[in-house]
């Protein structure tokens, strides 16, 4: 069977695949196909500005970085990897930010939640990973906070890792395990600020969105009062059929690109913000991420492990009992609205851009994720335009 | 300034009441505008198949009953009301049904949700009314479960009113309070099965949706195992700009009806089916209710009381001890998805339908809220239909 | 038969009462019984200090006002009222204060809690009363807040009242539905800081506690650093073999005073402090209020409503738009464990002042529980006083 | 200093562990101490007849398996493990039960709560382990399922482990993180019905309790509906003066034994009933345990990770769409309080039980933590004996 990738029609990706015979040239190939943001294809989502990067990392301080593991072919190939947000650019160990999290479809895993709620804090980097992969992410970031906080699990107290996972079983062989500490500890290290990979890289290398290639996406936006709201998804969810662009039912309009779905899937969202926000008002900005993700059309399966955490990077809190008495700020709920809605619409974008940025993609067993067909995007959407 | 209502061009409402004299005369001119069902524009939402009535009362059993307040003008004006739902056709005191609640944004009253939290149980009717008549409806609806259980408060224990509220302050002069229980008593009476009626009427009379006039909405659908969902909303919430209906920004697009808007709304939706849910499920359901409310556009803005309400009514558990273990019926979590899918469109349709079916509504100070006005909504839509 | 009340052998409280004949002699005689509070017996609950009245008014602006309803007996026998808590001396609908409420066993109500836990915000007075008044609790507090605050569902918010519940239909014929919005009105005028009388007053006129008589109690403590932690709790829960003070089974060891249960029952708890704490903080403090129901022996028995409110004077947060951003304090997590103790043993305190200080009632239909003997009460704690 | 231990004059145990020289040696002298659980002191908890074993293993078909990790002395020294319940004799991937959580003070890890609130299922064993080992167990947890579920993961949905941790680092060195993928293993093959080790065993190897020696704990009540519920914990928490034992103030009694409190600390607590309950009635369940906790005496310190799961072995759930809707069973809530007795007396006692059966036990840097004399503990509760 043929299929039509970016508008050219090419041997089944299958096939193609066949062909080549080591793991650098297997990832070279997978890459070579050209992707853009959303914003690139001229489309775009809501009326407000995004950030300069038009990513989480606007949010000052938020450093992303990322382990892509493309190996193999057939039985044991791996497509998985691993995604970490530092939430601020100092020791978030010793240096707390409020946060809350929101179980829309909790059919998946997020560690470090009765921790989080209790404390109203986070006090570790944000790990996204592949299902298999949780507990081996989630060792190397206890191991990490040990070597740079020497005193935790000593004299001072344990911080509990956020790890968040999606199942990547359709492309990587998941039994197999395949992610070691190592590469969890160069995903911290190679953290940084400025631009960040969307697609089938870091903890999204191996996942599917509205039955195409899906994985990591991000978008941001800034509020009239100077307030910036940075969202990165870890986007492995929804059928096609359900897919909508600005309103424009493409997932329906699009030709070709037959896949079969296999199990029900997840996306994990996070959001942070620099406006001062309280734990409670968080958890609020948390719920608009659900609404962010209804408006791209999706229903959120039984099966999907939809999961949502927010913070704020405006207050610091020490994690030591030095102070009594802790001076916050919090933004008046009153003016809280135009938060609300730059969280909805940098929501849509990040799913979005996790979509027109991923690659086609074979995996284990020949298993293949085509990218969305650009090209077709955009003729739907001028097709509709308003 | 002319404003176009319905397709006609006419005095501006505002100035047109000012020649009614009698409350008789003003209810009947307020009624004259026609007005439709959004099926009946030929829009659909979503590809499943509604019920017979695409209404909540396709739910069997379930009964709605509204007395609809519309008295005086300028200060002191009435337009206000009391919606009742009775979930099935028995006694819902001794024989209740699973439930649960979902806070979206809960800045609103829904009262009666402690017990039925801890009980999973739906255990009276549901009131829907204006905000300052809750204690009132409160008062009449305990009133009536003491008259049909006698011995409620007695020898046996006592159920506590779900009454949930919108805010009617821009149309209504809500510190006057004009609802009786008198009022209350005959929504109760008056509830039947069939038809519902949508609007400004019951307790959506004073309510305005994406700033034209808004109040109750119903919609259901039918998925292929043969279960049921009906949505019924009292809907008071989100700007204009917001608008989306299947998508198209249709409230972008209208021209004229400048609204000033007043203060932030609020939105109560309830959801039933007949398909067997446990309570975890039914919250499950609450939130895609959600979903439905975010694909119309809206972000659910601070101060609006968006909350949310399922029930099943499958099971039927006795309110008592003669019964030491309940026999259940329970959906597998594996095959729910079409009822998501169910849930989320038939809130939006819900949504919609108080919207195309509210006529125009003047109120206190002459405070105009406009229908939505029906020939743009379909020349909008027809533009941009796939 | 004959019974025992306060040490002293009298007639039968329910023959003894028939020989009244007005409702003045009734009230006279029914306070006529000798009570006191717990310290009062020299019995301490832990280690920590009170505050100066031992009274949630100890937190400095707090304000409590009763109106207490005992007329008539048997059938329409009315043994009820309502207890206002005014949580500063201020305007509280103006000028909120952080909130949180913990369900440790919901079966009862709690109004306004949707808006509680989606604001943070305590917006008016605490209202406790006896089921049936609910409705019409509600309706009064709804105007009172008209009243001083014209603005309020007009240009500016709605603040939702919060009105909580016991059933104190064992001595009230609760179907009459005793009070009016005068008794509301009344206590609203009358609310002072202060003592606060205890015992079976305002809302807790009619309740029962571990099958003695029971009602409103009240305690406080304070922390080295200075902090005051206030409870005042309307308690009617629990059956006597349950009871422990400071540990010792006093319910299994006294003689006497057969009491047959009725339905179970419920206990309303609220918790005030003058410590700076964020609303998830204020909920851990709700969740050490269960701890110390819990040390008195309670099990919370599947009937009974156990719900618990908890709030912080300290940060005044405006109801409106004016202020951009908040300057908020909070204590240090890590320092918050004083409030917790604090907490239990003011908790603990509470229940049992309701107890001692609640007489002996006779209600409807003769039904009559006894206030605990307080002699026997002493006599069974010195016998195991550590 | 010389202290009293079991009642004998001995050598400060720091020095006394000087003179050993071999791991085998260590665990046999530390396991010397003669032990007893509280029933063997003469001490019940409550009325209630408990099961067979005393044990979470009454509930028909739970097994429970531990490795204990006993290495080293000074730096470097281990005393930590892991507990591993298995829910039912079956294979829990494929057969779910249903389940709830609540998070009593959650400064603490549970991994697995978000799939389990969402689905209301356990539907994987319960690990128990140290704080810093959770990544381990995890990974080795998800290579047991994927072992004995090869489909898991690739065309079977995953199963989200269930590991919860206390801290124990006062008597371990945290940061060497001891334990192994074997060490999980080896807990799951040996896991058994029958009488369950307790004290310094299993998870609770390295951990204290009321500043004393504690550890593994359970206990188990009869209700007379022939319901069985089980109660084990991993009890790491308290300090001394809290201690109650059946309402004794018996932590402030005891003579001796200085020890100086490290970090703030938890307790996992795991109900199990046999008992058929829906999810929301085990979240009720869920909070007696907290009510059992607190009738030790303690008030949840800041820091403590006091987390607590209860499932139902009675409706087995098939984890697949192979049955459209379940046929379940649910006790009446009506009837359910004398469960709610079970799990608070079960819950006071497992914990106690912990306590009574920890030996002292010497391990990093010369720190001992003694376990409670248990001589005074019985001359204690005699001289207040009721």
């Amino acid at each position: 069977m043929k299929s039509s990738l970016g508008g050219l029609s090419v041997l089944p990706f299958a096939s193609f695949v066949d062909l080549i015979t080591s793991d650098q040239e297997l990832q070279r190939e997978l890459r070579s196909e050209p992707r853009k943001r959303l914003r690139e294809l001229g489309i775009k989502i809501g009326t407000m500005e995004t950030g300069l990067l038009n990513a989480i990392t606007d949010v000052d301080g938020i450093k992303v970085g990322q382990t892509t593991i493309i190996k193999g072919q057939g039985k044991g190939a791996a497509r998985t990897g691993v995604t970490v947000i530092f939430p601020h650019s100092g020791n978030i160990y010793e240096d707390n930010l409020f946060a809350s999290y929101f179980d829309l479809n909790g059919w998946g895993e997020m560690t470090g939640i009765a921790s989080l709620e209790n404390t109203g804090l986070l006090q570790t980097p944000i790990f996204l990973t592949g299902t298999v992969n949780v507990g081996i992410v989630y060792a190397a970031a206890m191991k990490y906070l040990c070597r740079v906080n020497p005193n935790m699990g000593v004299t001072e107290e344990v911080s509990y890792p956020i790890v968040a996972e999606c199942l990547d079983d359709d492309l990587s062989d998941t039994p197999s395990c395949p992610i070691s500490e190592e590469d969890v500890f160069k995903a911290i290290e190679e953290a940084k600020g400025g631009p960040v990979a969307e697609g089938a890289v870091g903890g999204g290398t191996g996942m599917t969105l509205f039955d195409f290639k899906g994985g990591i996406g991000t978008s941001s936006r800034r509020t009239k009062d100077g307030y910036t709201v940075g969202v990165l998804v870890m986007a492995n969810t929804a059928n096609r059929e359900e897919l909508r662009i600005d309103g424009v039912p493409v997932g329906r309009k699009i030709q070709g690109y037959d896949y079969k779905p296999g199990n029900t899937k997840s996306i994990i969202m996070i959001a942070a913000t620099d406006a001062p926000l309280l734990p409670f008002q968080l958890k609020k900005i948390a719920k608009r991420v659900a609404h962010g993700l209804a408006q791209t059309g999706a229903i959120s399966h039984t099966g999907s492990g939809d999961i949502i955490l927010a913070f704020s990077t405006a207050n610091h809190i020490p994690k030591n009992g030095s102070v009594s008495v802790h001076a916050i700020k919090s933004v008046n709920d009153f003016n809280i609205t135009p938060l609300y809605q730059a969280t909805v619409e940098a929501t849509q974008e990040a799913i979005l851009n996790a979509l027109t940025m991923a690659q086609t993609m074979v995996g284990r067993d020949g298993n293949t994720a085509f990218g969305i067909p650009l090209d077709q995007v955009q003729t739907i959407m001028k097709k509709y335009s308003w």
